[in-house]
């Protein structure tokens, strides 16, 4: 009978998840754990500190940013006298962090927060209601260097390279172009609702976007100067070049090429592959939120999972909370719907259930000498297990089997007379043997 | 002006954390995680697998477990048809968790979970309504053999002795001491109330449990029994003669001793010094959930910080949810309470606000060679930064400065020119030369 029935006809409590919530086994934790860590290790070695910041906060502070859908889908609620919400993102904190905080930090400011967000979404596969963001952004105090925005690629392309899910491109655009040319077209007025249409681009077909932008109401000759940018393709140099002699004539699309190039140029010697970015004219990002740089990262064997990795400039980051400008670039890797995507399309292998590398078997009736190899090897750093249970033989084995822990020592009575061990392999059969202070390096050789 | 005063005078939306949240500065969260990761790297040593569960539950799932204080507190609210609440411990989570997934999991099922939970409390220095528990627990599937009892002191005093916050000392009881003895004396049926009366003798003395014993109608003679039952002290083996020699006839107390007994005899040898522990039968452990053995820590310098770090023995994780019998053990480590407590102790120091180890400043317009640099120290596994904004050269040594960032690489005209970089170690003030392929192997050797 299934858990659910049986807790059903005994009156016992339902203990299925809540639908839209992801809760993993240990083997497929473990490889989160992973993906999770390398992204850890990235935005560390590029200098984020690692902030954490409460998941609880007040309901109008979220309500200052959150529009529409966004809205709807918050969990809210009260609690003595407080309008509570759960954060539906991790930048509406960082504006309220950074705005409290401001004369206590140091600018650039550069943090990292990898946590989880709330949204009350309409469950569907490979939505969750609550998910991991790994989010980096580097704040300015009034200005910051056009350079971290050339820096940005970088941390994705090594994110992306370490975490190994076959080739990548980030996408990179800058909302000043399609901004610049709409102004030029005397269009500037329906910006946002044009860019909100041409981001579609990729999901719904070029017929479909012209449909969207006639019902609009927006002119046939914008609507084909619109068309005319966007089809500009071929190398970043040449696209650059075709840009400048598209003979837009406005200061915000100037400005916009000039910094397109600049990041471009930068790109090479931040370690980024001339086959790991491209500039994409078609991708605007759907907030009005940015302001120049965006960026978009899509597997390219898996353009079916959309952009894995998104993120730009913005000019404000917390202009509701705070009288300071606070310029800004940043990132937001959905980790939780990205481990969903990758696992269901077969990218993930679950091996191991357990941390452990040694799991060590007692024999004997006194466990001294099984504890003190267990301590020795959890003394070289070797996650190690003692099997405690009065069991057969045979399922002492089964546990090392089911969780896939590598080794296994057993501990008798002619090795503690002897003085000589067996450390067995649990994947090949091979065993070593060697004496009770070498099996640490013995196990660390073998897993070399 | 104030922030928050400002805030409120330009209409702007407060910003201060809600009170009972916890929120660091970046100086103050790289020791917050530098304590977190020495636990978690811990229980990993010791084969625990580190889960992650929803902090939302369906309320009735928490309510199942809670009582009285702890129903009040919770967090509750509802979304579309769901009853939910934010979950106030990790334990009733894994109740859960193990009844639902009980056919996927290998038992004994050793998990660590350290993770966010919730209780609305009232607000007093110190309790946070939004704290992070450390917990580990193994949990059997019928038995589980006494041997992991003994194991959980080895891990607690690996973790204290890494955090290293000075001696601390283990205190180890059994629950069926102080319940067969109440058996023996014909108390039973008030043994609740007893041991939650006991359990405070620490806190408030010994004149008040008595006043409490009485109160609760506890007999002469009864009340004579348990405090010469608490009496007892002197070294472990003193102790446990003591107990084997206080004529109590009763079948539970003698279990409670010779599980005392087998736990303290294998603390040698899974590496507890003597110092570190202590067996005092005057914890019990106020929930009655506990069936045999209970633990404590506390700091010996720092008593009135009261258990940071306490757990013990149950029957039955989940009775509510399951018909399975899951005995385990476990503890819990309240993170967010004892890194407050420590700092208010001034027992915490607080220095570098970055992960950045070193800063690249670069003194010429093209910043290839300063980006190059940075790139090949992160390939060498150290966090770098490279300086972007325009700003005066005592303005960018001051940015290192205040984030404590130790080392700073100067890339003017000479250098590229030369092709010999200065490394300048920001604390001595000392300037290490070397060539360009050379400064992540001098950076480590000054770490080192």
């Amino acid at each position: 009978m299934e858990q659910k029935e049986k807790q059903k006809n005994s009156g016992q409590i339902p203990t299925r998840v809540l639908s839209g919530l992801m809760e993993l086994l240990p083997a497929e934790q473990l490889v989160f754990d992973r993906m999770r860590s390398v992204i850890e290790e990235v935005y560390r070695i590029y200098g984020f500190i690692a902030l954490d910041t409460p998941v609880i906060e007040r309901a109008d502070v979220l309500l200052a940013k959150a529009g529409g859908e966004t809205e709807q889908q918050i969990y809210r609620f009260t609690k003595g006298e407080n309008d509570l919400a759960l954060r539906f993102d991790l930048t509406v904190p960082l504006a309220r962090y950074v705005s409290e905080h401001a004369n206590e930090l140091t600018f650039p400011f550069r943090r990292s927060h990898i946590g989880k967000v709330y949204r009350g979404e309409r469950p569907q596969k490979g939505r969750y209601r609550e998910f991991y963001q790994c989010d980096i952004d580097i704040i300015g105090d009034g200005a910051l260097s056009l350079m971290n925005d050339a820096e940005i690629p970088s941390v994705i392309n090594e994110v992306f390279t370490r975490l190994n899910f076959g080739p990548f491109v980030i996408r990179i655009s800058n909302r000043k172009l399609v901004t610049g040319l709409l102004e030029s077209l005397e269009a500037g007025n329906q910006s946002v609702g044009i860019i909100q249409t041409i981001d579609k681009l990729e999901k719904i077909g070029e017929n479909e976007v012209r449909g969207l932008l006639v019902a609009l109401g927006v002119p046939d000759n914008t609507i084909r100067a619109i068309f005319d940018f966007i089809a500009i393709s071929g190398s970043s140099e040449d696209m650059l070049a075709a840009l400048r002699n598209l003979g837009v004539d406005n200061e915000t699309f100037r400005k916009g090429v000039e910094e397109l190039a600049e990041v471009i140029r930068h790109l090479g010697v931040l370690g980024v592959p001339a086959d790991n970015y491209a500039i994409d004219l078609t991708i605007a990002r759907g907030l009005d939120y940015y302001t120049g740089t965006v960026y978009e990262t899509v597997l390219r064997d898996h353009p079916e999972l959309g952009s894995i990795c998104s993120g730009g400039r913005y000019d404000n980051l917390a202009e509701k909370y705070t009288d300071r400008k606070l310029p800004g670039v940043g990132i937001s890797i959905g980790l939780t719907r990205l481990f969903s995507q990758l696992k269901e399309i077969g990218l993930l292998q679950f091996g191991m259930a357990t941390p452990t590398n040694v799991l060590v078997v007692p024999l004997v009736a006194d466990i001294s000498v099984p504890l003190e190899i267990a301590m020795a090897l959890r003394e070289a750093g070797l996650p190690t297990e003692v099997y405690f249970e009065d069991v057969k033989m045979k399922n002492k084995l089964a546990y090392a089997n089911k969780l896939g822990i590598p080794f296994v020592v057993l501990v008798g009575e002619d090795e503690i007379a002897s003085g000589e061990f067996t450390v067995k392999n649990m994947q090949t059969g091979e065993q070593i043997a060697c004496a009770k202070g070498d099996i640490a390096t013995a196990v660390k050789k073998e897993i070399r």
